[in-house]
């Protein structure tokens, strides 16, 4: 069986050694993760099968992770992972939507890694981690000391090495040439649903030399009235003559996601929006040329929010957010935000989207920038030009 | 403001109405509901925000439901909804990814409609309940019983109305638009990634009539040894002269999606191959003429499992589960399953996707229907034929 793995293995061993080191320091023998983008960051796994349950373990006295999960996606994990057959072990179809519960299976699974009487972390706030399943685990395990370990391994994923850099570009290419399909599409007329058919397309076909795959969110393609909400979906409505196109688009390589915001007008935009555009503009650069080593979420916050202020805007939410491996439903990593009161200090290769998309009463407009951290400064993971776009 | 409904307001309030009657009967005074097809269903509310906590609840003593989400989604909630602004509720950003939970601001609604000792629901499996919404949930409510209510909503969506069952025929055709976009497109020669790129165009493109939009899961696109796994991805490579690809694809129409599977052979198939088809499409023939209300889920799958042994095949995994309205990560009701043992007995307007697909220790197969339950048997969602395409 062919294994398809995009990281050589060195670089999942110093992965795993990073989480082992972390979890030593908090007391933590075994990690139990639900996240599917942990379990891709630290063994390859990569199916759509977490929609049943699923989970890597991670043990401070076990060489290699352990994958569990359902006995059909069995044949996937010995694919896209480096694990030894022994560590991987799957359930029965009985326990899928049954009175059955998986996570009894699982913690057998942990009784015979680290005993019943053992420490050990969860992911407490995980979208693949419900309440049942920590009580089944519970229930289980009576003797275990549970650990809130939710964002363990996503702090460490905050930055990327130079391999997963690599993608994060290639992800960017693919988002630029979705932006760039919008702008040649987009004209009066043409149904909604098209607009998202023709932006699907490109994610997938990608480029001519890589393609591209499934993003952790639909393109927020909002249009008219719609423009005022940031995730609303596309209608079969035909474009008018005139009207806002709002694009949040995302390319994705690998799993490695990079989003990318642009706004369309169709027809002419009116004065004090483009005058909008140019202090949203000014601000997202201010923003980007406040990154570099050393700084703090905050100040680069401060800087974009400066800049707004001047012209007497404000913007409630954060200013970003670090982008990488992703599944449904969302991209982000949940840990450092672009925002007022964070101090987390960037490093070079860190990843994140500045979400600089303002939503006002009457009015919404998105141009946005996803960067890398450099020694210096920043790079762009896409480089289409940060401005309003119109047709 | 354009409102977006799809569905007249009273059959929202039969909804309403069915699940408080089912509440009264467990004697739970509030849900507290987190998955986003169950607010769908009782609200109309759709908007891709459901990653970031977000909860309807419904109280025996209070008309309507109401909307608890993140303050920018808040006009999502005006423009899909049909709820009175009073029940809109919205918290700010700050309570996004930070150290404040938002489910502390769904307790303060909580004591407001209900008071601090009431019995409450919540579904304890949900995607979007997890182990950490509970527990703060409990911890802001410390009074309050808290009940498993944990599909309550979801055994009501089973039995789909004549306007349900419209939009799904019309997320089959889109299936079926998809699939014979699939079978013109596929030949040696080209890229995994592309025929992924075909098959969302189609999906969102849908027919000229209605558009479509995204699944709840990406299609599966299985190709050569990737033919064993089911929930495998694309790759970049490009199809040999010889080789299986297995789809599973999904039409989706105001978020209700139907499920369609086949397998088409590129070159010439082996003669066992064929005979496996022979067999799958007997069985799920088989499966199908067993279907009429009044008959139970396993003596569905009893009469697929029968025909299947008969040549000496076995099926591990569950035959069916129903399909209806569905979010990412997945479109399952988790209800009823067409399984052994399980004893749901069918009433007309339940759909289901007979999952037929066999997945051998060599050979990859999916042939599939999806369906709904009428008064005298079943009428197919989809219509292109079961077979087997060679191209």
């Amino acid at each position: 069986m062919e294994r398809e793995l995009h990281f050589e293995r060195a670089e999942f061993d110093r992965r795993v050694s990073a989480v082992k080191k972390e979890m030593a320091k908090r007391g933590i023998d075994l990690l139990l993760l639900a996240e599917p983008a942990n379990a891709n960051y630290l063994t390859g796994y990569d199916a759509y099968s977490f929609y049943i349950a699923q989970m890597v373990l991670v043990a401070l006295d076990h060489d290699e992770p352990i994958w569990i999960g359902r006995g059909m996606d069995r044949i996937s994990a010995t694919m896209t992972t480096y694990l030894a057959e022994e560590n991987i072990r799957a359930f029965p179809d009985a326990y899928v939507q049954s009175a059955l519960s998986p996570y009894a299976y699982v913690a057998e699974v942990v009784k015979e890694i680290v005993g019943e009487k053992a420490r050990i972390g969860v992911e407490m706030a995980g979208y693949y981690y419900s309440a049942r399943a920590h009580a089944d685990l519970v229930k289980a395990l009576p003797s275990v000391t549970f650990i809130d370990a939710d964002l363990l391994v996503n702090w460490i994923r905050l930055v990327k090495s130079p391999a997963e850099i690599a993608l994060m570009r290639q992800a960017g290419q693919i988002a630029d040439a979705m932006m760039q399909r919008a702008i040649d599409f987009i004209e009066p007329g043409v149904r909604e649903c098209d607009i998202a058919a023709e932006l699907y397309h490109q994610m997938m076909a990608g480029t001519p030399q890589f393609g591209g795959t499934y993003s952790c969110a639909p393109p927020m393609l909002c249009v008219g009235e719609r423009a005022l909400t940031p995730h609303g979906g596309w209608t079969d409505k035909r474009l008018p003559d005139s009207t806002i196109v709002n694009l949040e688009l995302f390319g994705n390589r690998h799993r490695y996601q990079v989003n990318l915001s642009r706004t369309i007008v169709v027809g002419k935009p009116a004065p004090e929006y483009q005058k909008l555009v140019d202090v949203v503009v000014e601000g997202l650069n201010a923003g980007l040329e406040a990154v570099r080593p050393g700084r703090t979420c905050e100040e680069v916050h401060a800087a974009f929010a400066t800049t707004l202020a001047k012209y007497g805007f404000e913007k409630e939410q954060r200013l970003g957010y670090p982008i990488g491996i992703g599944y449904p439903p969302a991209v982000g990593e949940k840990t450092a935000s672009l925002r007022k009161g964070d101090k987390t200090v960037l490093q070079p290769g860190m990843c994140f989207h500045m979400m600089s998309g303002l939503w006002l009463k009457n009015d919404g407009l998105t141009i946005t920038q996803s960067f890398a951290v450099t020694e210096s400064g920043c790079e762009g993971l896409c480089n289409i030009p940060r401005k309003l776009y119109v047709k």
